[in-house]
């Protein structure tokens, strides 16, 4: 594993933010919409943070988990306690809803116990009010950060002129800002090199071709989309050379739980030796659970069996909708983090990087 | 290879028919409808099938390739020559009409020389349109035979209690009637087996969700849906445990082309050590052509862009759209034919298959 050090903050002011907490209000873009129409919403509850995150307004690994801490801001703001225990417990009761939503990805579990962890060492209720509310904004600010790091620190994996593909979306759609797999794309391309980008659709929901073309199109990155079934056909006939995918949560084993779908590109790529990146910030490592114990979240059939408002199949048909699956370390060539990049075997790059020296 | 004998055109009186010639018409279903609407179409001119083939109304290798013979009864039927010598010459002319069509499957070639060979027999011009009529009606009613004898002679393969993974539609109506894939689980429910069915939905065109899902439910055969990209997860889970396709070119190598998707299929079968069954008829095998000669069609980006009418990506982005892929025979267990089935070294296999005792 390589540590680089790079200057704090950098960057983030230039970078678009998804989310941010205004006015009592979290406002953020509704993803079901995109691309069509770009429509803020603005959420004021956690309840309604929960509701987004379930219906998939609010997506993606990173940006669910910064939406996690501002569920537990709302809560803050809004809450009538006098005293700080008071408050720390509807915080706490806010943490296991936010929790729920989604049981894959780990993020909002990260973000809730971090704010948790600090709110016990306040007395004053406003005094704990602000605190929620800052670590809640300084957890979006480190997120863009950290993508931003990542995206330095995974520049040097891609060459001039190589064609990536990526799976669903792990762009700044996905994050507070910036991106993870996306902004290794992005940061390549910041250093001069000609990247091109195959997105899979990423069925059911759709969001390589709802979300990863919106934006790198806007930002006029080559983007070419591909039916989720043409992976195997766009690695055999060499037209992508590199895999690059985020991560909804890597287990101290290296085992990386991301949209279904991950696992088939893995097996694909590795039978033809082309490179898997998984680009994920450390919000996004569990180092408890283990592969057996991770809930692979089932959604609605109906995702699966409508298209766009349209029956899709006739009716009394079934469907399976895992929202996700496991890609095993020996399928990964190389995980990217704003530490730096983990290689294998994974168990010790990720040993080292729990060790609190590292996590400064 | 193992050969049996059954009797000639047993089982094909019960079976529903797909496509038909009556009153100088060819009488089929439009299959773009399905599984909302099931409407038929009648076809008066040899153009009439090819554009109904090339906008898919008719699909599937074995209907294709009994279209094709019946575009050429329909020239035949239409012709104002008076002279067989004239006749010939017009069926040569709507052979590579219909040749044209869609390049990668073989069964079209294989059915209009079939039809021109035959031709060149005869010297009196009525004689020669009956012909052409009554050699499109066996090629017709050949390919429901040799399904009943791909499904009986593939039965064995399929056990009690199996759940079998399928891809687009190689069913009853991609064929004259009852199918090569699925035609190879009904023999084996037939047998009193009880096989589960897991059907990839396969973008972009939806011929899992729509066609093969429309069809084993309407027959109660237990069927699931998935997204194409969940065939890694039903795998790695043990969802299902064969797979089993059909095919649109088979080569000498042993080399098929088959809906895009086969290929990406094969590579997490072979993974997985779970066997990949192919299922077709001599008039899929090309004995000509090498692996690098094959044409993969590509069709227009709008198929991928555009999901029921709506545009599911933003404008100016552009997609591929390969109709088709190349799974090698490495991975593949066995191919399912009339005559038997072929095991590897499949060059071996399919060189004894052509052999004119064999092809008899």
């Amino acid at each position: 594993m390589s540590l680089k050090s790079h200057h704090p903050l950098e960057g983030v002011a230039r970078v678009l933010k998804t989310i941010e907490l205004r006015k009592g209000a979290v406002v953020t873009i509704d993803q079901t919409k995109l691309p069509s129409r770009h429509v803020k919403i603005q959420l004021r509850s956690c309840e309604e943070i929960c509701r987004a995150i379930q219906k998939m307004k609010i997506r993606g690994a990173p940006l669910i988990g910064t939406a996690a801490g501002y569920a537990l801001a709302l809560t803050a703001c809004r809450s009538r306690s006098t005293t700080a225990a008071r408050m720390i417990g509807e915080l706490g009761r806010s943490a296991e809803m936010v929790m729920r939503t989604r049981p894959t990805g780990v993020n909002p579990k990260w973000a809730v116990q971090r704010i948790l962890k600090g709110a016990r060492s306040f007395d004053d209720v406003e005094d704990l009010r602000s605190f929620v509310v800052s670590e809640a904004d300084a957890i979006r600010d480190e997120d863009i950060h950290n993508n931003i790091l990542i995206g330095k620190n995974g520049a040097p994996l891609l060459e001039d002129r190589d064609t990536v593909l990526t799976h669903c979306n792990a762009g700044a759609l996905a994050t507070a800002g910036y991106g993870t797999a996306l902004g290794v794309v992005r940061a390549a391309l910041e250093e001069g090199k000609r990247i091109k980008v195959i997105a899979t659709e990423t069925r059911p929901l759709l969001q390589g071709a709802r979300l990863t073309a919106y934006e790198l199109a806007k930002e006029r990155i080559p983007v070419t989309l591909i039916t989720d079934n043409m992976v195997g056909y766009v690695i055999q006939k060499k037209l992508v050379n590199k895999v690059i995918v985020g991560a909804d949560r890597i287990l101290r084993t290296g085992h990386v739980a991301n949209k279904v779908g991950t696992y088939t590109i893995s097996v694909v790529a590795k039978e033809h030796r082309i490179p898997v990146f998984v680009a994920a910030p450390l919000s996004t490592f569990d180092f408890e659970e283990s592969v057996e114990s991770v809930v692979i979240e089932h959604r609605g059939e109906g995702e699966v069996l409508f298209l766009a408002g349209k029956r899709i199949a006739p009716k009394g048909v079934g469907a399976l909708n895992p929202a996700f699956d496991i890609t095993p370390p020996e399928n990964i060539t190389a995980i990217i983090t704003e530490k730096g990049i983990l290689s294998p075997p994974y168990e010790t790059a990720i040993r080292t990087l729990n060790e609190p020296t590292c996590l400064s």
